[in-house]
């Protein structure tokens, strides 16, 4: 792949592969990230011995930001629908749950928005201290997108699903792992070193195993496909309304999508009361 | 509404009410709760612009109490049914979870039986040091009403709902955040500040994508409506059954509805073994 | 029953048993433990005070070791079905979680494979510091048979779930607690008389409204039937098989099944890359 590309693949082995992301200066995600996703997640579903994929960030700072919200909005609303029937946002987020091979977020700094939504889309997330994750879609207006309406409550339940989603603050590495947002948090130098040899391990057991183990998982925990369908389309409804202008507008006055500004404190640069 | 009502509604604004609930000296929960709060759900329906509830209450001891033992059974008996089907006392703890504006309990002090099932139907639950929440029924022989054998399980799993539902026990605060009976617990010097802070900021948002992300999370987390007949049916059928009867005729000895005594430390008092 | 029997019942009353599990040098899982544990349940559902039952093991160092891997593969093959139409294996673990009375582990030692299972089938696990609990099934190239895949996403949530089953490793006592793999740990001089006094409490309640509690918390909880029978038949398919003969030989050669060696750490005993 080329280095042009938002996600690098450093295949370790035939079956672990660290994949590292990198897109600007804070890892916004936008059009480009949802199709070279979807090319990486062909790519791990056809890797005959994929069996741990780690990803990471080049950003101690910003995981994942969130979505671009100068991305174009035509280019995103004529993208053609995966063979799910989901737009391909939603399709990847669906569709790397089910991944052959075991997936895990290693995360430090800020996973917000569609950035919380793809380490929910993971596997297994494990957090270094300066991981913030949070859903801050509420707090400019609109109905996050990508299901941690559903992914959320079936992981923590519907009282710390309805506190992150409606509160659309950030939360600390050590309140997400209580809450069970992350399953757990590691010392900042000792999570490198842990998630490669959690990867590793895995990595050298038997694929059939883990996949078929995984496979039994997804038929408990894995949403309907609707579910991703319905909640990207609530989206599409609620964002950009013009009655909440003023609070992008706000936001963005205020360094949005910059590395400083409001960017550092997003879940308390959405409260127009404190 | 009169100075009489149970639910005093301060109406911080029109998208911010805090509800304060008052009741005789321990807060017990009687037939007129059942027709007071099914109004007030109904107003917070019907609020245009109400976004955020705060529920508190204004005995810093209890909470909600329980149920009142000594009320009129052939009155509740006689209660028409709500237009789900449900008897009022099932239907409002039905319906409080749907209402359109989040809810949170602010809990200080006892929430057991239909107070804990009263703050399971809220959305959000914060709590102070002093709190204490648990299911008693089992303890005097009836099983639970409100349908906390529903919601208990889906918010922290089987192993923890049957130790809260069998050993009908006391959980103080600490415990009940590590299960996830609570959100959190707050200093109590910070509990008020951070609730009402809490509910300012969602209470700020727009209230359509408030609306619209609950009612997302509604669908994957909300028991469906013939739980809480069944639960409360289960409820009727045994409580009140005379082989129980020294249960609850030793707990009025011990001062059972009575600010001191027994209600100070009902987890225990249901022992008959200690 | 006999005093060759794994399973010891010592009936402290009609209402209340403490069951103590013993089985060679580290308390495997075997044939004869499957048809024991049948008829232990079969006595269990039909003891019409039995409220309240306590597990134990007699050695300290293994609650339950796990499936006995020497054991006669076609003596498990040609066991007939139980009346659920599942192998009785299975059966055991669905049929147990369904007994009238409360089912309580008390965990000291290693319960991993067969032996996680079953206490998860329990209703309630408190456990010991030293309890080391885990599903190493994936190291050694199977997927676990007892349905963990279906009761530990449902009790903890998919992410920690993923972990706990992918990774194949040990989870001590505060890290099972802190994922909800355990109700909670209790000090060592501590445990046995917590628990005691938890079984005699529930001992002392009103049987219909234990069971019939129960009942309704089974109704949200409890895995469908079918879901035993598709986690053993993939068991069955995948254990066994020849390229993973080298990972099952190297843990013998490091003294599986016997109480020193490779089960005081099978966790990492399984991982070839370390």
């Amino acid at each position: 792949m080329s280095a042009h590309e938002q996600f690098q693949v450093q295949a370790v082995s035939s079956s672990y592969w660290r994949v590292t992301f990198s897109n600007g200066e804070i890892n916004l995600i936008d059009p480009d990230t949802i199709e070279q996703l979807a090319e990486l997640i062909t790519r791990m579903e056809q890797a005959p011995d994929l069996t741990a994929v780690v990803f990471r960030s080049a950003n101690p700072d910003f995981f994942m930001a969130h979505w671009d919200m100068l991305a174009d909005r035509s280019r995103v609303a004529g993208m053609k629908p995966a063979p799910s029937g989901l737009h391909p946002f939603a399709d990847n987020l669906y569709r790397l749950a089910k991944v052959p091979a075991v997936t895990i977020s290693e995360i430090n700094g800020r996973a917000r928005g569609a950035g919380s939504e793809f380490v929910l889309a993971t596997d297994i997330r494990f957090a270094g201290p300066s991981a913030i994750l949070g859903q801050f879609e509420v707090g400019v207006g609109s109905v996050p997108g990508g299901n941690p309406s559903g992914r959320l409550p079936r992981l923590l339940g519907r009282g710390r699903a309805l506190e992150i989603l409606l509160g659309a603050d950030d939360f600390d590495a050590d309140l997400a792992a209580a809450y069970g947002y992350v399953n757990r948090v590691l010392p900042q130098d000792e999570l490198d070193r842990f998630v490669d040899a959690f990867a590793r391990r895995i990595a050298g057991f038997d694929k059939t195993a883990v996949q078929e183990t995984k496979a039994l998982v997804d038929t408990v925990t894995e949403p309907p496909v609707e579910e991703f369908g319905t909640a990207l389309a609530t989206f599409f409804r609620t964002s950009g309304r013009p009655e909440n202008a003023h609070r992008v507008k706000r936001l963005f006055e205020g360094g949005l999508q910059q590395p400083d500004g409001v960017e550092l404190d997003l879940g308390r640069a959405v409260d127009l009361t404190s």
